[in-house]
């Protein structure tokens, strides 16, 4: 991935940054050092605004913010279809609101409006809306939980959902304040179920272009696709129901790390398993982070340099096809309660994620330190354009 | 308080802040614009220190960093003073390494180290160490649980612990990090009791010197002490016992906040409830944040502007020995379970702490939408001089 979510790393994509208030510098993405003689606002972070409307939603190919809540919600009975067309008339204009630092509709302290600091809001429906819209024949035919893996021990409480809320950005009061205005909006329509909340580094507290570490300590996100590059591999295209086109699917899983047993395994160890170096993530056969792992690679005692099992290598396809981005954060939750929120954006969840998770499901050294207990898919619909409401070609469709 | 988080803000009193690494601009504390012509470095929040060693610990008079763990400990059975002698010099050394920006002595994740973010690691005394170490006469006659109040409702499992970790920094993932080295350093002498972690704005989010809003959207700690003009009113001076002086204490309460209560309120009455004004926090008889509260204006009807009631009058005294200092973070652990890790500095928890609180017990409209669900006291030991170890006045005097 490109980078921790440092603000002068930008954004990249369809989703642009820019600075609100009247001391704006323009488009910091592209002016990583301010121009000399011209002090950087203080409060640079927390201005910074992403775009809201557009053809697809922002919180996919923004820039990783430092912070995430992933909150699940539960339609409740006699949610039909036109009561979604109110939610989503609703989550709509606040979701515009907030993200460019004004108050919700009805915000109750609006005053915790005022830094937007990246804010996203990024929305998803799982069948359930499809159901209730009475719309199932719609619905994607990726669009329901991941098959059971051996390496899973999920948990109720962690997994599935009617409706998803992603909520990002550089600062955790907007984070908190932006999903208390959302949820508080829904609350005839839904019910939360999960929430899960993540953390990457503060703003300014990494160089840009730092790809982030993982609370296992490993460099986490160096192989990642460019959406930009690749757009197909991230954005829906038409499949004949057409309103899916500009949007995408998101998979969160909930990851648990035994990070006491991890204290137990050395450095070759642990580089062993990941088939990259600790120390700066580059692949073992290679001397940069972005060199491409040689896996036919062999040491003097005829074995891989990089092992059979080691994750680089089982996570790896020659299917160009098999591939989606990664956007994950950390979890704290205490002493014994560490992992990822492992979350993932991808055309098509069946062609692109399963085999991997398959592959790594079969046989991957980290799967002994790292256990997920939650899991969760959903369709994210496009963005919506001027005068438009989130999953309208969907619900008016 | 002297504002949020901001790496600009600088720090006050003892704890001086200065940037680690090749490319330091010396101590920005001093510098709030950085010299016209010459680039902040893009990771300057991630790169600042803290000083650990002087006669004070740090955490207490360091303007609040945006992230903060509290975590209470239990002793292990068979901890004597030898043992505590042993943790001291242990979380001495690991706090000095991690607060530079260096790993910890054993430290399995090294890279997770390298950006101290003003990491403060700030030790407390609970009674047991006292009693543990066959010094139970030295223990400092305020450190006991709290009388019990009626606005409490407190649970076990956010209240007591024999010893306490603050941890604080402007990133997350540092705090992640070095409670992780500390607890681990730890395991055999104590277990973890309780954890609340808590927040204010990332760094760069906004301007320096904004006070930061609570979690009900109130401007929180206008009234703070400045404990560089009023030391006496934090740090312990000798009383006669000897080992406590440049020591402290710290009163960690957990408040709930009824968020979907308050949400009733209008904005009147929640300007009521605090005396103060929502939008800028100035007191109801001022204009600015920073005017001193008229206590005995009266309106037109007759009747106080401020409340008879209100939180600000409610919580003030004349008495200016009464007085202490405040260190609130937020927390918000989902829909529903939202307030504040509310905490306090005071050299006697007696003659300042109980008598404002007892004040407020007996009335503050606020009492109506908060309640204090966790309670604990902790003895702050001097801080540790060259060669010295941790609370060594204590367990050698």
């Amino acid at each position: 991935m490109r980078g921790g979510a440092t603000f002068l790393g930008g954004a990249l994509g369809g989703t642009a940054v820019t600075l609100s208030g009247t001391a704006a510098l323009g488009a910091p993405e592209h002016t990583p050092e301010h121009t000399p003689g011209r002090a950087p606002a203080a409060d640079q972070a927390g201005r910074a605004t992403v775009a809201f409307r557009g053809p697809r939603q922002p919180g996919v190919d923004t820039t990783p913010q430092g912070f995430a809540t992933f909150l699940a919600l539960d339609l409740a009975g006699g949610t039909d279809r036109e009561a979604l067309v109110r939610l989503m008339r609703i989550w709509t204009d606040d979701a515009e609101r907030l993200m460019s630092g004004r108050p919700g509709l009805t915000d109750t302290e609006p005053e915790l409006a005022a830094v937007p600091a990246r804010l996203t809001v990024t929305v998803g429906y799982g069948s359930a809306v499809f159901t209730a819209a009475a719309l199932a024949h719609r619905a994607p035919s990726w669009l329901r939980p991941l098959p059971s893996f051996g390496v899973d021990r999920l948990e109720e409480n962690w997994s599935g959902g009617d409706l998803l809320l992603q909520v990002c950005a550089d600062d955790p009061v907007t984070v908190s304040h932006a999903v208390r205005v959302l949820v508080r909006q829904a609350r005839t329509f839904a019910r939360p179920r999960w929430l899960q909340r993540g953390f990457r580094h503060s703003p300014g507290t990494v160089p840009p272009g730092t790809t982030w570490r993982n609370p296992m300590g490993q460099v986490d996100g160096t192989g990642n696709i460019d959406p930009t590059a690749e757009p197909h591999l991230v954005w829906h295209e038409d499949d004949g129901s057409g309103w899916l086109a500009g949007g995408t699917s998101v998979v969160v899983r909930r990851i648990a790390m035994d990070l006491d047993g991890w204290d137990e395994v050395d450095r070759t160890g642990r580089e062993n398993t990941i088939g990259r170096r600790l120390s700066d993530g580059a692949p073992l056969t290679g001397s940069d982070e972005h060199d491409e792992p040689d896996l036919e690679a062999t040491g003097p005692n005829g074995f891989g340099v990089i092992d059979a099992a080691a994750h680089v290598r089982r996570s790896r396809t020659d299917d160009p096809g098999q591939r989606f981005l990664r956007r994950p954060y950390g979890y704290d939750d205490g002493p014994g309660d560490s992992g990822l929120v492992f979350v993932t954006y991808q055309a098509d969840v069946d062609r692109q994620f399963l085999p991997v998770q398959r592959r790594l499901d079969e046989l991957d050294l980290l799967n002994e330190w790292t256990t997920p207990i939650g899991s969760a898919v959903f369709a994210v619909p496009p963005g919506a354009g001027p005068d438009e409401y989130l999953g309208q070609a969907l619900l008016e469709g």
